[in-house]
C-alpha cells in the first residue's frame, strides 16, 4: 500500500475541539481561519499530498538524490511536484498575508505539514528548512535584505537552508569554526558545513543559505557566533541572478533513510571567500537561530506524526487484506484477515492511540504558538507561552520516538513482507530514525525540558502546564458518558505522578545538574505519556458531547472514545514506569562511571 | 568502530555462575565441558569471530548477495571465511561426539553462537539453518539417509536449509500447497517456497533442503504435512555428487537488512518434479519440524543477544572517542567525551543492563536444554523442561525486541553519524529488525507462551518457573552485600506481579481465548523483564560472593553489581507497566473491532 489519504476528519476534529480553532479565528491576524476556509485548505492540501507527493515517496527512496561534480539531482518527479507545491501557495501557510503568506494559524499549518510529511518526508524537508530560513529573515532581516530575498523564499521559488553543524560542532554549536571576515559592506565566509538538508538541489534557481560563522574578533564559544545570508547565486538589484557565489557542495551523505533528501557537505570560500551578509548584529547569531527553535522542533514532532500516520494507514490496509490462520475463537479453519487476530488489533490500537494523541499534542502546541503572541489576556498569554516552552521538547522527542515505534509496529504487522523493501514499510522504518536525532537529539530535548523549562523558573511554567492538563481531566470527570468518566482516575493518577516527579526534580536536583540530567529522559517520557492521555481524554469528552448532541459522524465519535480507552488502559501504564525511573533511576545511572565501560 | 571483541569474561561468568556449567559437565555425554576446555573453545571462537567474521560484516552489507541466472554469489570473503569455520569444526559445537560434533553443552554452543552473530549475523545464518536441518536428520533420518547426508552437514561441507514458508502459508503452515507425489522409493516435489535463507549460495558444493510438502491423499491442514530431504545435487552411493535435482532459485529478496544472507525464492519441480526423500513417516512433518523449534527459537534470541552486544561495544567506543560539549557539572568549557554526559551514560547503562540480562537468560535456557534430557533426578528434569518450554518464547521475543531497542540506542548515541551508513550503526539497526519476525513472529511467541505454556497445563510449568526465579531472589535477599540485598524487594515485587498476571490469565481467559490473545504480548514482556531482573540479581549475588572471596576480577564483579542495580532501578519499573497492561488491557483492545479501523 503506497497510497496516503489525509485523515481530514480527525484533523478537523482536533483543530476544532482540542486546538480551539474557533477561538483562534477571533485573534488579530487570524480572521481568515474560518471553518469553511480551513476545510477548503485542508482538503486541497490533502489532495496534493495524496495525489502528487505520496506517489513519489517510494521511487524517491529507490532513486535517491544523486551527487555528481557539485550538482545534486533530486529523484524523478520531485522538481515537478515542487513546482505544483509552489504554485499552490503551500510554502507559507502560516506566514502573514502582508508578507505573501496565507495568514493562517500555526495550528492549521501543523495539519498541512503533517500531510506533506506523511506523504513524502524527504520532499517535505525542503519547504520545512526554507520555512525556518524565511522566518529568520522575516524577524531579523533588514528592509534591504527582505526586499532582495524574502519574496521568492515565501513563494518557494527560492529555497532557504540552515547551515549550523560542522564536524566538531554538532550538539555544541559554540564549537563552530567557520570564519567571516569583514569586507566593505559584506563578509567573506570560509569553512565547511555538514548535514545541510537540501544544501544543493535542482528544484529551484537559487538557494539562500543561512550560515552561522565567527568573526575574527568574536568572543569564544556560543556568544561569538554571527548569522549570515549567503546566496548560491548573487542577486542583482533588479532581482535577477548574478554570478555564482564561492560555495559548493562537495558530497552528499549515504544515509539510512530520507534518501531523496540530499544531506550536503558544503564548502564555503575555497576561492577567496563566499560573500555573506550579516543578519542583525554580530555575535547574536545563535540567539536569532534559537528564536525559531520552537517552531522547528515542533516541526520535527509533526514529521513524526505524519510518518506515523502513514505507517498506521499502511498497517491497517495490510491487516485487512492479508489472510492467515483461522480466527482464535472459531472452529472454522478458513483463514481470516489478520485484523481479526487480537494481537494484531492490539498493534493497530497502539499505533492509532499514539498517532491520535500525538496529533492532539502537536496541534495544541501549534495553537499555543498562535495564542502566545496574539491573545490579549495576560494570563492566557502566559499559559500559552508555558505550553509552548514546556511542551515543545516533549513534542519533538515523544513524537519522534513514537514515529520510530509506530513504524516498527508497521513492519511487524507486515510479518516477513515488512522486511522486504518492496512494501514500503521498511522505508518508513528507516526514514523515521532521523527524527530523534536532528534539530537537537532527544537527549538534548530532555535536558532542555528539565534544565531550562522546569528548574530555571522553579517550576512556574510547569505548574501552568499541569493546570492546563488538569482542565482536561476535569472535562473527563464531568463527562456524562460513564465510559469516558471512568477514565478520569487513571488520568489523574498519571498527572499526580508527573507532579510528583517534577517536584522531586525541583527539590533534589537544582544544585546537582548531573542528577537532573541522568533522569531527564524518563521525565520527558512521563510528561509525554501523561499529556497524550489528558488530551485524548479531552477528545473523548468532546466526542461524547458530539454524540449526545447528535453532531458529527457517530462512528467517528465512538471510535475516538474507544481509542481513548485503549490509550488509558494500554499506554498510560507507562507513566508509572517512567515516574519510577525518574524518582529512583538517577543514582544507579551516575554510579556507572565512564571507567565502568 | 567495526571491530568486535567477544565478551569472554562475562560469557564465562554467566556460564559458570548462572548457567551452572560445572554441574553440566557432570552430566552424561557432557564430560568434555571442563572449565579449561570451555575456556579454550570460547577463546578460539572469539578469535575467529573477531578476526575473520567481524571484518566482513560491513562489506557484506554493502556488496550483499547477488542473484544472477539461478546462481547466488555471496559477498567477497564469505566463502573463504566459511572454509575456516568448517575447518575449525565450529559447525556442530553441541552435536554429540559420535556424530562428529564437539559434544559440548548447548549452553556453551549459545556462547559461540552469540559470537558468530555479533560478528556477522548474515554469515551466521548459514550455520544456524544448517544446524536445524542436521538436528532433524539426527533425530528422524533413516540410517541410510544419515549415512548419505549427515556427515557433511555436521562438518558443514554441505549446508542444510529449512523450506517452510509459501506465499499463502507464513505463520499458518497448515495452508501450504507444495505437493509430493510418490514414485518408486522417492517422491516428486512440486511447488514454490519463499524466504529460504541460504537456499542457494556459492560457499559449498551441495545444499540439502528440508522441505515441507503435502502428499495427494494427505488430510487437510497441519495434520497433512510431510517432510522431505531434497538435495540440490543428487548424492551417489559412494558419496560423490550426481546430477542436478529439479529445483532452482528464481530470485532473492531485496531486504531491509541481513543483505549478505541470501533470502531465496525456490521453485521445485519445474521440469517434472524434484526428487525428495521422506523423513520419518508421512503427515508427521510439522511434528518433526516443531521438535527442534525450541533450539531454533533460542537461536533467534541468541542472534539478538549477539547483535545487541555488538551495538553496545560500538556505542561505548564512540562515546569514549567523540568529544562534544562541556561536562554538565563543570565550569571548564573544554568539550569532554560524550560518555561523561549523564544522559549518554543512561543510554549505555540501558544497553548493558539489557545485554547482560539477555545473556544470562539465553545461556540459562541453553543449559536447561542440556539438563532436560540428561539430568537423572525427575524433579530437576521437570524443572528444566518447564524452563525450556515457558522461557523459549520469552527468549525469542524479548531478546529480539531488545536487539532492536539496543541497536536503536546505538544509533542515537552516534547522533548524526548514526544515521550515516558508514559508521555501521545503521546496519545493526536494519539487521536487527528481522529478529522479531522470523521463526514465528513475536506475536506468535506470545500466543505460544499463554496458550500452550501457561493455560494448557493450568499453570504447572509456569509455577515451576516462578519457583526457579524465586530461588534467585532468595540469593539476592541473603546476599551479605547490603547493596545487593537491597535490590530484593523490587525483584520480589516484579515476581509477584508476574504471578498475579499469570493467575489472572488462568482465571479469566481459559474459555475466552481472544481475551488471552489480546494481552499475550504484555504478559510476555512482563515475564521477560522480571526473569531478566531475577537472573541479574543472581549474577550480582554471585559477583558479591566472588568479591568477598577475593575471587575473579574485582572491577568486573563491582560492575556486575552496578549494572544489576541499574537494571532494577531503570528496567524493572516496566514490569509494573506490563502487568497493568496484562490485567487491564484486554477489554479495550478487543473493543476496537476490525470495523473500527
Amino acid at each position: 500500500m503506497t497510497t496516503y489519504a489525509a485523515p481530514l476528519q480527525d484533523m478537523r476534529f482536533v483543530l476544532e475541539e482540542i486546538a480551539g480553532l474557533p477561538q483562534l479565528a477571533r485573534l488579530p491576524g487570524l480572521e481568515e481561519a474560518t471553518a469553511d476556509t480551513v476545510e477548503a485548505v485542508l482538503g486541497e492540501a490533502g489532495r496534493l499530498a495524496g495525489e502528487v507527493l505520496a506517489p513519489l515517496n517510494r521511487g524517491g527512496d529507490i532513486e535517491s538524490s544523486i551527487y555528481e561534480n557539485g550538482v545534486v539531482r533530486t529523484p524523478t518527479g520531485f522538481a515537478a511536484a515542487y513546482g505544483q507545491f509552489v504554485a499552490g501557495g503551500w510554502n507559507a501557510v502560516a506566514v502573514e498575508a502582508e508578507a505573501g503568506g496565507q495568514g493562517l494559524p500555526q495550528a492549521v499549518a501543523t495539519a498541512t505539514m503533517e500531510m506533506w510529511n506523511a506523504a513524502n518526508m524527504s520532499f517535505a524537508l525542503c519547504p520545512m528548512l526554507n520555512g525556518g530560513a524565511l522566518e529568520i529573515m522575516l524577524q531579523y532581516g533588514s528592509p534591504e535584505q527582505k526586499a532582495r530575498y524574502l519574496g521568492k523564499m515565501v513563494t518557494g521559488e527560492w529555497t532557504g537552508t540552515m547551515n549550523l553543524t560542522e564536524p566538531q560542532a554538532g550538539s555544541d554549536l559554540g564549537a563552530l569554526k567557520t570564519r567571516a571576515i569583514r569586507e566593505n559592506g559584506h563578509y567573506r565566509i570560509q569553512g565547511q558545513k555538514i548535514y545541510i538538508t537540501y544544501g544543493e538541489h535542482d528544484m529551484v534557481d537559487n538557494i539562500i543559505h543561512m550560515v552561522l560563522a565567527r568573526t575574527p574578533d568574536a568572543p569564544a564559544g556560543s556568544k561569538g557566533i554571527s548569522l549570515f545570508i549567503v546566496p548560491k547565486f548573487m542577486v542583482n538589484d533588479d532581482g535577477s541572478l548574478g554570478r555564482r557565489n564561492d560555495l559548493r557542495c562537495v558530497s552528499i551523505e549515504h544515509k539510512l533513510g530520507i534518501k531523496a533528501s540530499p544531506t550536503c557537505v558544503l564548502a564555503f570560500g575555497d576561492n577567496g571567500g563566499a560573500i555573506g551578509y550579516l543578519v542583525g548584529e554580530e555575535n547574536r547569531g545563535l540567539e536569532y537561530m534559537f528564536s525559531m527553535m520552537n517552531v522547528e522542533r515542533l516541526g520535527v514532532g509533526i514529521q513524526g506524526l505524519g510518518l506515523a500516520d502513514r505507517a498506521l494507514q499502511q498497517a491497517i490496509s495490510y491487516a485487512k487484506e492479508r489472510r492467515q490462520s483461522r480466527a482464535i475463537d472459531s472452529k472454522d479453519l478458513k483463514p481470516v484477515s489478520i485484523i481479526e487476530h487480537p494481537d494484531v488489533r492490539r498493534n493497530l490500537g497502539t499505533m492509532r492511540a499514539l498517532v491520535e494523541a500525538g496529533r492532539a499534542l502537536a496541534y495544541t502546541v501549534g495553537a499555543a504558538i498562535d495564542r502566545q503572541s496574539r491573545v490579549a489576556d495576560a494570563a492566557q498569554r502566559s499559559e500559552a507561552q508555558a505550553i509552548v516552552e514546556v511542551m515543545t521538547p516533549v513534542v519533538k522527542s515523544w513524537l519522534s520516538d513514537m514515529a520510530c515505534q509506530v513504524a516498527s509496529i508497521n513492519v511487524q504487522v507486515h510479518g516477513g513482507m515488512g522486511f522486504i523493501e518492496e512494501t514500503g514499510a521498511a522505508q518508513l522504518y528507516r526514514d523515521a530514525r532521523i527524527l530523534p536525532i536532528y534539530e537537537g537529539t532527544n537527549g538534548i530535548q530532555a535536558l532542555d525540558l528539565v534544565m531550562r523549562k522546569l528548574l530555571r523558573d522553579s517550576g512556574q511554567a510547569f505548574g501552568q502546564v499541569e493546570r492546563w492538563l488538569n482542565h482536561m481531566v476535569v472535562q473527563v470527570e464531568e463527562c456524562a458518558d460513564p465510559v469516558v468518566a471512568a477514565l478520569a482516575p487513571r488520568l489523574t493518577e498519571g498527572l499526580n505522578r508527573a507532579h510528583q516527579a517534577g517536584q522531586w526534580l525541583l527539590r533534589n536536583t537544582r544544585h546537582t545538574p548531573a542528577r537532573a540530567a541522568a533522569v531527564a529522559t524518563p521525565f520527558l517520557n512521563l510528561l509525554g505519556v501523561v499529556a497524550g492521555g489528558c488530551l485524548m481524554g479531552a477528545a473523548a469528552a468532546a466526542a461524547a458531547r458530539r454524540l449526545a448532541a447528535g453532531a458529527g459522524d457517530a462512528a467517528f465519535n465512538k471510535q475516538k472514545i474507544k481509542t481513548t480507552r485503549f490509550y488509558v488502559d494500554n499506554i498510560m501504564p507507562y507513566a508509572e514506569a517512567e515516574a519510577r525511573r525518574t524518582l529512583e533511576g538517577a543514582e544507579s545511572a551516575l554510579d556507572l562511571t565512564p571507567g565502568d565501560f
